[in-house]
């Protein structure tokens, strides 16, 4: 007989694509969605977790690049039944197509308007690249069945107040507001929107629209030549333009220069077109020092002003537009709403160069923006860029029961959140290691036991080294690597004569780095103390480090 | 040309099998997964987060059904790169196996021995049926490379404090431990395995350790059956047996009779074998009505003498299995160590009945079972059973590395154990409510909306309505259905007058309940404060309904 065939020892790694998360990277995690969890709850939504498996059928063509419509999805077929063929099932790739779905099939028990919460993973079939993973975590609000556009800007102050409550400070974030209705009233004004045949144009506005998405990477310059002929990158690479003539550019470039023209008219404080006094604009010369408390004036002041002076600036552009003017109405609705609750437009900002990718958004889009610098892989200063988006999108539960239902909602991108606060300094790597009862001897194992059963039940991370204890530096290199504030150590004299010994390890690598402090001298990092005082001295030297 | 084809509206449903949680069910899952994770931190473990994809290479065939070792994964096949076929990936069905992976592949970062919890969804591609579901929760902790019982014990005790963690009382719960060597040396006394060739009477003692497994259904008399000739059940289907000879089955059944062997030698205070005193063994009559204190001195005791007793009774079958006394000495070792740290066999006891379905147990098993009685779906009293249960398996990490890492560890069910404090009455489906801000003005939106930031600010759970305002009456159907404690009204004399209306609507309920109750005529629901006030008075009446 033929000898049997050795099987290969399998290969121990992640799939392509996906990563292990340690330690603080989960806890961090798990404490970031625990905390906007409770915004979201304080605001009236309501919880749900739907599975990670949906059907194909169920999740629809709505995956965010549309270029690849069918692409991008885990999927596999199920076993056949007896007389028809499995169903197609997928794992999700977002949490929006779930919520669509669960909508349809459960509106009769759930409250109208339904504001919910989810949050899990979800994952893309995409290539992977540094630091795109396969599986990653949204945390999304939504509020299906709320037409009104109060409902969006509630979203919005919703949005600033998670970002505030996981730690990022007033200031270091801006929530930008635009709508879908001004950019297609942008592009009806400028002819390559028709509304009554909207197919008309679409591979143009689809150029104009990623154009208008690239203004921070390619400056005016470049938007103005994707709106044409088209450009050629550093790379000598060309990318097609709109074929958009003079006029029709003009059109598109007034709108994609708003904000820095809303900038010049505060700064120097031209009248808007609308004259309104209430704007707050007034004159200052444009190259001066300013004190702090001026800048604070100024602060405030433009705060107050510049949202209207935006929507002012687009209700120009979008005069001959029945959309266009509809969106401007609307955004004005939202900035006059979250105004009301206190935020001004240095947290929730009307800015039109907010585009959002995904097809489906019919009305309000937003998109929260982190405005601190950080330094990238490569020691580049750079923007830390978008953290949080959303929009409404009227048309998803439609595709299930026919009848429109209007949705609006945003996901906050955790993980990049997480980034950002570690790139600030305000998360450590480190979670505090747990007290290391340490063995020298085996037979007394039931003793180091009641140690460190004694600690846990005074609420003291604790725990009995097992490994094997033949070898003492072993088991002190261990408590290093665990982060360990603190070793017990207890042998055969020890036992005999009621006592225990207590070393400070966070203490002892200070001396041990700074041999030379003289204050550190008097103070010793390792204690005899009886059997009884256990608790009580672990305690005090975790108060004392802490 | 054909007209295009009208695709049919995609059907808004979970996938067979899968399900959706709403509201509490959430929340009171992370709840729990929180506190367990609280326990888990404090034993020392860490958290690790792997993601719910796996080659299937790394998953292996490890399924807990022994029977249908590839089926039960959903698995899918990657797009082939230009060079190679794609890699099978599949969902994770348990959290031990990725574990597995994720020791083989990080061992060198890692700390030795490593605790780690994990918890999250798996998938089982099974068929579903009523309460069975082809996700769920699981929420592990496991020590890889401790290769002494004394990780066993310790995971024992911390699954007895997570029970009571997340509101299990003590005596409610037992975790009961058996050893898989005392087993297989009961196997090796009864002739049924062969130390020198394994793979001998493999049939017979798969047929053996499901007939034992099935104690609590079939009792004595069934066992007996299955190990000899085969059993016929009720509905007269029959069942085939080892086919032991009655010396053989013997053995067997002086194991499965320990149970009952050791309450009868405790109640009626016969001596064990080994005679020793410390089992606190006492005469007793046998049937005597007991004093409550007379009771709680036997549970005691009995508490005390309970473990020595079996694993004494356990020993006197296993004495000529080198095998099956060193599990017996493990046992000793595993009740000793949770003994002195204050668990006792009321607690933690050592249970010959215990098996554990999974092929890959090398030595300890356990399982947490909750001794209360609740009714099932049809009415019938029975014990609620098993919420976790894990064990020793030594050969795991060996797949990857050749080289045998010991491992021990515990899966806790959380859905579950939801499902039991459920049935305790523990938890109730419901969350408290919002706070409703109505809408009686459309055009005073922004007032509303700063009503609520007001209360929000406060921490004080609110909404404004966000639905059609028209009918004021769909608005309070709406406060009702979402378990409002209160609702805020303001109209236009509200505005003019700068008062609004609270109304108490528990208190409104429980009027219209008991309209009669004279207690309540001189209480009113209803009251009108100033603007000002809105959150003082909301948050009285939510402290008075508390």
């Amino acid at each position: 007989m033929a000898k049997p065939k050795k099987t290969p020892r399998p290969k121990a790694e992640t799939p392509k694509g996906f990563r292990d998360y340690f330690g603080a990277e989960v806890t961090q995690r798990a404490e970031m969605l625990r905390k906007i969890a409770g915004v979201y709850h304080r605001y009236g939504f309501d919880a749900l977790e739907s599975s990670g498996v949906e059907t194909v059928e169920a999740l629809g063509k709505f995956l965010p690049d549309v270029d690849r419509p069918n692409e991008g999805v885990f999927a596999w077929q199920e076993d056949a039944d007896a007389d028809k063929p499995g169903d197609w099932l997928a794992l999700r790739y977002d949490l929006t197509a779930p919520l669509a779905r669960v909508y349809a099939q459960h509106r009769n028990d759930l409250p109208t308007p339904y504001r919910r919460y989810a949050m899990g993973p979800v994952w893309r079939n995409e290539k992977p690249g540094p630091g795109r993973f396969r599986q990653f975590y949204q945390c999304d609000a939504d509020t299906v069945g709320a037409p009104s556009v109060a409902a969006d800007a509630e979203i919005c102050a919703m949005l600033a107040d998670c970002l505030e409550e996981v730690g990022i400070e007033r200031g270091d974030y801006i929530v930008r507001v635009n709508n879908r209705k001004v950019l297609n009233g942008v592009m009806e004004v400028a002819g390559v929107l028709d509304p009554s045949d909207p197919d008309k144009f679409a591979a143009e506005r689809g150029i104009v629209l990623r154009a208008i998405d690239k203004l921070d990477r390619l400056g005016v310059e470049g938007v103005r030549a994707l709106l044409g002929e088209g450009r050629k990158d550093d790379s000598g690479d060309f990318t097609d333009g709109a074929g958009l003539t003079d006029t029709q550019a003009d059109v598109i470039m007034r709108f994609v220069d708003a904000n820095d023209e809303v900038d010049r008219r505060i700064l120097l404080g031209r009248q808007s077109e609308s004259g309104d006094e209430a704007t707050g604009s007034f004159e200052l010369p444009s190259a001066v020092n300013l004190s702090p408390e001026l800048e604070e004036t100024i602060h405030i002041a433009s705060a107050h002003a510049r949202n209207k002076l935006v929507v002012d600036y687009l209700a120009g552009i979008v005069e001959d537009s029945h959309t266009g003017k509809e969106g401007v109405a609307e955004l004005v609705t939202i900035y006059e709403l979250v105004e009301s609750q206190g935020y001004l437009a240095d947290r929730i900002r009307i800015d039109p160069s907010v585009v959002r990718g995904l097809g489906y958004y019919t009305g309000p889009v937003f998109e929260a923006e982190l405005t601190f610098e950080i330094k990238d892989d490569k020691g580049r200063v750079r923007n830390f860029g978008s953290v949080a988006g959303g929009g409404r999108y009227d048309d998803l539960v439609k595709r299930f029961t026919g009848q429109e239902v209007p949705a609006t909602g945003v996901s906050i991108g955790v993980d990049r959140l997480l980034a950002a606060l570690h790139a600030k300094g305000r998360l450590t790597s480190d979670t505090v290691g747990p007290v290391v009862v340490t063995v020298m001897d085996k037979a007394r194992m039931a003793d180091y036991q009641a140690m460190v059963a004694e600690l846990r039940q005074a609420g003291i991370r604790a725990e009995v080294y097992l490994g094997n204890p033949k070898n003492f530096g072993n088991q002190l290199k261990y408590a290093d690597r665990r982060g360990s504030p603190v070793a017990v150590i207890a042998g055969g004299d020890e036992f005999d004569s009621g006592m225990i010994q207590i070393k400070d390890l966070i203490l002892g690598a200070k001396i041990a780095e700074n041999a030379t402090l003289e204050e550190w001298k008097d103070r010793p990092s390792q204690y005899e103390v009886p059997r009884s005082d256990l608790v009580a001295k672990v305690r005090e030297i975790l108060e004392l480090e802490r």
